[in-house]
């Protein structure tokens, strides 16, 4: 049975399945998967609903990866549609989560319906991408490997598209890490700063440090890296008064130049350094939400863009910019591409994509199918 | 008629005269030097009680300046004696204001009320003093010069000694700045720093400019002079975005050696550095709290000094330590020393002071008004 993607997507766009809610949405894609004959087995991590579902046996295994989750409304009353009713209005679908992703996950559902493969498709989707990313692809991945499952390319429907549709896709990200760090000093008297350890002075001599340094000029295709201070906190209401902790937290988005490791390493050693004739105590705590990865052009993303190009009449660009996806989690499995629809409104008031856009894309999965089972069938 | 500084201090201490309240502690003391023989005269500024009072035409003009007003209790839970009853146990006098400076007030007036001197003794109270002291001494200083009142020289009471009474008198204060920095950038996300402008970056290497100055080695008979970043505060919860704006506060503390729109203008300079290039906007306010001064060792510094040392057998360490007082108005009028109770307990929970410094304080101030009129009059 063929699926319509534009009524699948506006199913999907009535459950309003802001993480970690799934409402009913995993559901709603499950069944429509099982009229396409795909076999769904649910996979859930805490309080997370996850979909594994395969068509065939044999391989390769292209498989869909994507999220049903959506980030919240925000101000509701700033919609001029309604967040969750999948309203289709002069040929534009309205509703959280119609570009990012619930668009292209129907797209690509549509595609699967049609497609007849000589090895196999199937779809990893989470419940939990926008959310702590914790208990979705991560531990889906985990599982899968761990059964010995073999996937052999994924494309990540994420809305890669800049201005038009298939205009960019993403072969790599930059990693993330954020860091806090809290110092410790002693509160008193600005007129007796010798009976107290100012904490301000080394977060201020540590920070120019750590924002002073290039960590590099960039990396074949790739942005340079780059560390942001995002924000300093002390909240000491009082002019005469030396405060006894001040804290910041700062972002490295870091290309393959660099592993999270080593830049926790050189934070610790900055922090070190610090420590060193300061009485108080400087502290660091860091967390790598994800380490830098690059999908190497070759034969998996040709086969990608030249399905853009074929139905869309437009060379995407290869492009690594942006934030982070869960394709950081797929790549330990196998290569993985982003492709989707146009990120204008993702996460913002009134999220919407033209239905046209629903509809080419599902062309342009349908292309990219047949040419990666022409490629590695 | 001569006064019991005991009963005088209890009295005072009595009304509750956090600033800007008064609760009649201005009428207090004027009731006493009245009955002392004292000419007063109540100057209303704003909101604000202050008393001049004089004894006697001739010159030289000794004056005694001081404030009815307290600081608030604080955590008044703490207290184990009740903070306005003037309660004494045990030889010790309990109280807000009791060091701070009711208790030096009552020692002066109970020594002038027995003293005969060939010149004129004069009090000059606010009750302006731990508040924004905008409506007290500065304004008397300026409304008796206008006058052209005669003081030749003063003595402030506040609680100047250290560990044991009249141990350290102050004959100089450093001055203090207060300044207030604010950046604003345009806020965005850490994926796109070139699309945002952070405001952190400029105020990191800002203040590390200012905190990294050694503003001098010292000057004579005074510490170094000091900045001391007080606060920076961004307030930004989002890992992923960069601020729109941080602001930070500072103090210095500087000795003779520099003059505060000397420094108010490196600030300045320092700040058009880091809004150069810069696409936001780098914000200044400074504001001086007063300059350094000093009143030179001579014959009034040894007045007081030896006057000290006659009645309690130690001489005083002469100091320029510590916050600021009012002497930075007084200072304009005349020569001004610092002379007063033991200050460990000021501001703090249960202040107090034993009876018996109330009595030596009262025997030094007799000392100083005999010897001044030897030296002056
Ligand atoms: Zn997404
Ligand atoms: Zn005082």
């Amino acid at each position: 049975m063929s699926l319509d993607p534009v009524a699948l997507a506006q199913d999907l766009i009535r459950r309003p399945s802001v993480t970690p809610a799934d409402e009913g949405a995993m559901d709603v894609l499950q069944q429509a998967l099982e009229s396409a004959g795909f076999a769904c087995r649910r996979m859930r991590f805490g309080e997370i609903e996850n979909l594994y579902a395969r068509r065939g046996t044999a391989a390769p295994n292209l498989c869909f990866a994507g999220h049903t989750d959506v980030v919240p409304v925000g101000d509701a009353g700033a919609w001029l549609k309604p967040p969750f009713a999948g309203v289709v209005e002069e040929g534009v679908l309205y509703g959280r989560g119609a570009v990012d992703m619930k668009g292209a996950i129907a797209a690509f559902a549509a595609a699967a319906s049609e497609a007849q493969v000589p090895g196999s498709l199937s779809f990893l989707i989470t419940g939990d991408e926008e959310g702590a990313a914790e208990d979705g692809t991560a531990r889906l991945v985990e599982a899968l490997a761990a059964e010995g499952e073999r996937i052999d390319h994924v494309v990540l429907g994420e809305p890669t598209s800049s201005s038009r549709l298939g205009d960019q896709i993403k072969i790599g990200r930059r990693g993330s890490l954020n860091a806090w760090i809290t110092v410790d000093g002693a509160q008193g008297h600005v007129a007796y700063p010798q009976q107290a350890a100012n904490p301000i002075p080394p977060l201020v001599r540590l920070l120019a440090r750590l924002q002073g340094r290039v960590l590099d000029e960039g990396h074949p295709g790739f942005q340079p890296s780059n560390l942001e201070v995002t924000t300093i906190d002390v909240g000491n209401p009082a002019t005469n008064v030396i405060p006894a902790q001040a804290k910041a937290r700062l972002n490295i988005r870091f290309n393959p130049a660099h592993d999270g490791q080593g830049l926790i390493d050189w934070l610790i050693a900055e922090c070190a350094a610090e420590q060193a004739g300061f009485s108080g105590k400087v502290g660091l705590v860091a967390k790598l939400t994800g380490n830098a990865f690059l999908t190497e052009p070759g034969p998996f993303v040709e086969v990608c863009a030249q399905a853009v190009e074929e139905v869309l009449g437009r060379r995407p660009e290869l492009s690594t910019t942006g934030g982070i996806s869960d394709a950081r989690f797929i790549r330990k499995l196998c290569p993985v591409v982003e492709l989707g629809l146009v990120n204008a409104t993702m996460h913002a008031v009134d999220e919407c994509t033209p239905v046209e856009h629903i509809a080419d894309l599902t062309r342009v999965y349908a292309a990219l199918i047949a040419r990666y089972f022409t490629a590695f069938g």
